[in-house]
């Protein structure tokens, strides 16, 4: 964000497959460098979208090909102690390229798409889930995390299955995430679509462990409940 | 949001000037009620965006004109306990339109537009400044809050004056928002643009009693963080 300094800015990350000595980049990335005007023996950062991340070198350039020789590790400061997940509600339209947006930024892990009683939508095109994990992938490299965040396809609410601790947003509930939070294990946050979930979906996550927080008094659109429960998990520092 | 019942969200929401006893609607919102088809003894909402909120009867409804008559006040329950503002950098394109959605239904009661050195745009057209404010409207009806936030033209973030407490989001800063809000005054959060504040910035800001937070390690864009912060003072609660 804001409050970055413009210099560090302007340290190019490129994702790999994999961090070895010599990486031969495609077209698609070698193209992007050679358009930045990059010339060999120009530093940059890879990055494999698993947790690693180095420094290395251009080797070789031109518009369809490009060789980076791996230099120093360095440690991927900016990921949650322990893995941070975003279960959303189907909505339709362009609602969720911006979910999906602002939760890499907000350091998910993964996020995982839902059905659910009220949801605008019951499936995703090949196509759209492809675009969101083309998102996942560009606000990733933007916000310079060393992990890409999977977009999973959706998941009926009743078999999706969690790790660790599970918050699902409700209003009018006492308790705060803020409070309840802690690094042991996993967490998922857990969000419905317009509407809301129901009652009964509400009550079968907490019968299943899932705790429900609440996010102020206020009724918030679908898109902004997600960045909201996310936000707060920033702002307590992770 | 999310978890809310259907059958709450029917009822209707209209913006009248003062709340009185008659109330004459203008053709806008007479033509939205009957556009809804709205019968002589519908029951609704009337708000003034003050703050001030009742149960009102329609009494007569055509196309261009409405009269209701105003029933039972009731409290709004739906704001924060102290003014709430937002003071936020200048942007360009629609992204302070999102913001300024976001921001509503996160509880503001204002929304200050600043300028920083390095933002993207040093002043806004009144026409675009209209547009802020109808959608800060429209997002104030759309989460039944009675209290509409007015977005306020550009001031240079030299000369801006707050009243309580200031909080600024700044990467880096090990002191958490969410650890340090009480409401014993009003609370203002600021946000950057898109490259941040300068240190300078920051500095002249805490020297001047804000205290600068934390929004985690990772870079957010200057839209997110606004939305970040915000929804973390909702996950308290408020």
């Amino acid at each position: 964000m804001s409050g970055e300094s413009r210099t560090s800015s302007q340290v190019r990350r490129v994702r790999v497959e994999v961090l070895a000595p010599e990486m031969v980049l495609g077209p698609r990335e070698a193209r992007h460098l050679y358009v930045l005007r990059l010339s060999p023996g120009a530093e940059l950062l890879v990055f494999d979208g698993q947790g690693a991340q180095a420094q290395a070198t251009v080797a070789e350039l031109d518009a369809a090909r490009a060789v980076l020789h791996l230099g120093e590790r360095s440690e991927a400061a900016s990921e949650t102690p322990q893995p941070l997940t975003l279960a959303v509600a189907l909505m339709k339209g362009d609602k969720l390229a911006d979910v999906v947006r602002a939760a890499t930024e907000l350091g998910v892990a993964r996020v995982q798409l839902l059905v659910t009683r009220r949801a605008d939508a019951r499936e995703i095109g090949a196509q759209k889930l492809t675009r969101l994990n083309r998102i996942a992938e560009e606000a990733s490299k933007q916000s310079r995390r060393a992990v890409t965040p999977a977009v999973l396809p959706p998941v009926a609410l009743t078999d999706f299955q969690w790790e660790g601790r599970l918050f699902v947003a409700q209003p009018g509930s006492s308790l705060r995430l803020t409070d309840h939070l802690d690094w042991a294990a996993p967490i998922t946050v857990l969000t419905g679509p317009e509407g809301g979930l129901t009652d009964e979906e509400v009550t079968q996550l907490t019968t299943r462990g899932a705790s429900a927080v609440t996010l102020g008094p206020r009724i918030l659109r679908a898109e902004t409940a997600p960045v909201a429960l996310l936000g707060a998990i920033a702002a307590l520092g992770q």
